[in-house]
C-alpha cells in the first residue's frame, strides 16, 4: 500500500485528492499497488471537509511517518516548497510535482538528492498541464538527438490572443476578460510578461539537452506591448501572432533559447493553436518534428498528470526517474540577437526597403508595415535607425 | 551490457542497426547500460556489409544465447514473426516491434507470455512511427478514463487526400505518385483499404480500454471511392476529407470503433494535419482532448522509436511494460450504424431535404450536394431511398 501526502491544499492539490479519493476507483485500479491518500498539509483548517482527518499544519509528522512513501508538492513558489521538498527526498520519499518555479530553479539539485535518496522527482504536471510531454521527451525520443523546442507554452496568453483576433479587444481588455474567466491571475506578471513561458521552456531544454538551463540564461519578452493593429497584419498575410518559447542547439552545442512574441503562419501546426490550448514541438534528429497537444492547464487536467506520476513513483519505477541534469553551463546559452529571421516591421512612416508591403483596413495615414528578408535583429535595427518604429515581432520560419 | 538482435534487415531492420552501430554513441550516452547489436537474422546474404559478421540464418542461435536479452523484430507478418517472438519472451529476451499486424491480432497472447517469463514486449514503433503514443497514452494518462480516440493513423492515406486537395489530380493518380515516391506499398491495400488504420486503432483501442480489441471488429472502410469532387465540396464548407480511426466507448461500456472517411473541418486540429502525417487525438475525462502530431513512418523516425524501447527495456523497467490486456469481448464493439452525425451526402439529381446545399465551380447539370442534419446511417439511408446517390461521407463534429 503506498500512502501519499499532499502539501497544499490549492487547487491542483485538491485536484489531485479529489482524484485519489473521490475517483481512486479507476486509478486504483490502474495502478499496481494500492495508493492511499493519508495527509493533506496545509495551514489553513478544512473542518467540513469530508478529508478533514487527513488534515495536518505540521510538515515533521509527514518527514517522520514512515508510512508515506510519495509526497505529492503543490504550494507553489521557493520557499516552503523547496525546504519540504529536500527533507522528503532526504527521507527517502519520493516527489511529485506541478511547481515549475521550484523545477526551473533547483530541479539539478533536487533530481540529484532524490537519486541519493532511492527516491525519484517527477514533474510532468509542470509544463503543459495534462499534455504528455517530459516523460515522451524523456523516454520515447531517447534515441534522437534533439535539436529544437518551440512552443505555445502559456495558455492564459494564448486566450488573450484569442480574444483580440476573435473578439477585436484590446489587449487590456482581453486581459480583463481573462482575468475574470479565471484564466488570469490578479498578477497577471509571469504569464503576460513571459517568465512563466521561460520557466517551462528551460525544464524542456534541461531535459532535452541533459543539462541545467536557468531561467536567467533566456532573454524573455512578453505580450503587453502587442496591438490590434500588429493583429490585423499579421491575420492579412495569413500569420497569427504567439508568444513562443524556443530553443535551438547549435553548430557549437550551445543553445540559442528565447522567449518572445512572433508572426506564427496559419499553416504552421503551431499557428491554428487557439484558446487556453498548449502545444509544443520537437525535432528530434531521427523523428523530425513532433508536436504535443492540449489544455495547458486547469485543474483537472494538471491534477491527473501529478497523479500518473504518483502512479509511476508508487510502481517504483525508479530507474524510470528522468536522466540527471549535468551542471548549468555559465556560457552555454545564448541570446537571439544573431538568430537570422524575417521581420514583422510597423512604422509610423516611412518606408522599409525590400520589404512586402502589408496593408489593413483602417489603417493610419503614413503607416507603413513590412514582412522584411531573414536577417538578424542587429541588422535589422540598424536598418531601422531614424525610422519611427511602432512595432517589431519576429516571424516564424 | 545488454546484447540485442534483430530479427529482419529490411527497412526498418536496417535503420535499428544503423542507430544501434553508427550513431550508437549517442544511443549508449543516454542508455543505463552499454547496448551492443550482437546479431541480425536474415535469409539474404550481405557479404559486403559492415555488419556481415553479426548476420546468422538460424534463429535457433539467438534463443540459444543466453546473453541476447532483448530481440527486435521488424519481420512484419505473422508467421515467422509470432514463431519467433513466442519462442524468444519463452526464452526470457523481451521483444520490441514495429509489427502492428501480429501485436494487432495477437498481442494480448504475446503481453501474457512476456510477463510470464520476465521479460516485456514493447511496440511503441507500431503506431504512429516515431511519435510518442503509447506509452503516454499507457503511463502519462493513467488517472484519466479514456472516452475517445481519433486518429489520422495512416500516412499514405493522407498523402493522397493532400496531393489530390493541392495538385487537383485524382485518387488513381495521386496513388501512382505516392508508390513513385515511396509513399505506397506496391500493393498498396492495406494502406488504401483501411486495413492499416484498423490494426492501429485496436492496438491503441486496447491499451486505453485495457481489452483485446481485433481488427475483425472493426467496421473498416478505405478511401478509393473518393473523388475529386467530394474534395471540392468539402473545401467549399471549410473541411478537408481525412481517414479516421475512432473509437468512442458507449454507456453501456461497449467501444464504437470503426475506421471510415470523414469531413473534417480546417478549425479541428486534425483538419490541418497534411502529407505523411500523422495526428492522434485522445480525450481524457481529465484531461479533455490531447493531441500528438507528427510524422507516422518513415526508416529512420520508426527505427527511432524502437530504439527507444530498446532501451527501455535495458534499463529492466519490467514494472514498466504495458498493462496486460483482458480478453476480447466478443460483444463489445459496435459498429457505427447508430452513432449520430451530419452527412456529405453528393446526389446526381434531386434534393436533400433539410440539409445545406453545398456549391463547387464547375458541377454537374442537376448535380445536388448537401450537409445533412445529424442522424444515424439507417435513418440516412432511409431518406436516400429512391435517391440517385453519388457519395456519402461522416462529417467529424
Amino acid at each position: 500500500m503506498v500512502k501519499v501526502a499532499i502539501l497544499g491544499y490549492g487547487v491542483v492539490g485538491s485536484g489531485v485528492a479529489e482524484i485519489l479519493t473521490g475517483s481512486g476507483g479507476d486509478v486504483r485500479k490502474k495502478a499496481d499497488e494500492l495508493i492511499g491518500l493519508k495527509y493533506i498539509l496545509d495551514l489553513r483548517s478544512f473542518p467540513d471537509s469530508p478529508l478533514a482527518e487527513q488534515f495536518v499544519k505540521d510538515f515533521s509528522i509527514i518527514e517522520g511517518d514512515p508510512e508515506v512513501n510519495v509526497v505529492v508538492e503543490t504550494i507553489g513558489g521557493v520557499g516552503a516548497a523547496l525546504d519540504f521538498t529536500e527533507r522528503a527526498l532526504r527521507a527517502g520519499k519520493s516527489v511529485v510535482t506541478s511547481n515549475k518555479e521550484l523545477v526551473a530553479t533547483h530541479g539539478r539539485r533536487l533530481l540529484d538528492l532524490a537519486a541519493e535518496h532511492g527516491a525519484v522527482y517527477l514533474f510532468e504536471a509542470s509544463v503543459g498541464g495534462g499534455i504528455p510531454i517530459l516523460r515522451p521527451l524523456s523516454d520515447c525520443m531517447a534515441a534522437n538527438d534533439i535539436l529544437e523546442i518551440c512552443g505555445i507554452l502559456n495558455g492564459t496568453a494564448n486566450y488573450i490572443f484569442t480574444r483580440m483576433v476573435q473578439d477585436g479587444v484590446p489587449f487590456e481588455q482581453a486581459l480583463k476578460g481573462a482575468q475574470a474567466n479565471g484564466y488570469a491571475e490578479q498578477d497577471p506578471t509571469a504569464d503576460v510578461e513571459g517568465h512563466d513561458t521561460c520557466r517551462k521552456l528551460c525544464i524542456l531544454s534541461s531535459i532535452a539537452f541533459g543539462w541545467h538551463v536557468l531561467p536567467e540564461q533566456v532573454a524573455t519578452q512578453g505580450i503587453t506591448k502587442i496591438t490590434l493593429e500588429d493583429e490585423a497584419y499579421a491575420a492579412a498575410c495569413g500569420h497569427r501572432i504567439k508568444l513562443l518559447g524556443r530553443s535551438i542547439i547549435q553548430e557549437d552545442g550551445s543553445l540559442c533559447a528565447y522567449v518572445e512574441p512572433h508572426f506564427v503562419s496559419v499553416q504552421d501546426p503551431l499557428g491554428g493553436v487557439e484558446d487556453v490550448f498548449n502545444a509544443i514541438k520537437v525535432k528530434g534528429d531521427a523523428t523530425g518534428d513532433v508536436m504535443f497537444y492540449g489544455r495547458g492547464a486547469g485543474r483537472l487536467p494538471t491534477a491527473s498528470a501529478v497523479v500518473a506520476d504518483v502512479i509511476a513513483a508508487a510502481r517504483k519505477m525508479e530507474r524510470a526517474g528522468y536522466r540527471p541534469w549535468q551542471a548549468n553551463r555559465p556560457e552555454g546559452v545564448r541570446s537571439p540577437e544573431q538568430l537570422e529571421s524575417r521581420w514583422y516591421v510597423r512604422l509610423a512612416s516611412g518606408s522599409f526597403s525590400g520589404g512586402q508591403l502589408l496593408t489593413r483596413p483602417g489603417a493610419a495615414e503614413g503607416e507603413g508595415a513590412y514582412l522584411t528578408p531573414p536577417m538578424s535583429r542587429q541588422t535589422l535595427e540598424a536598418q531601422l535607425r531614424d525610422q519611427k518604429v511602432l512595432s517589431v515581432i519576429r516571424v516564424l520560419d
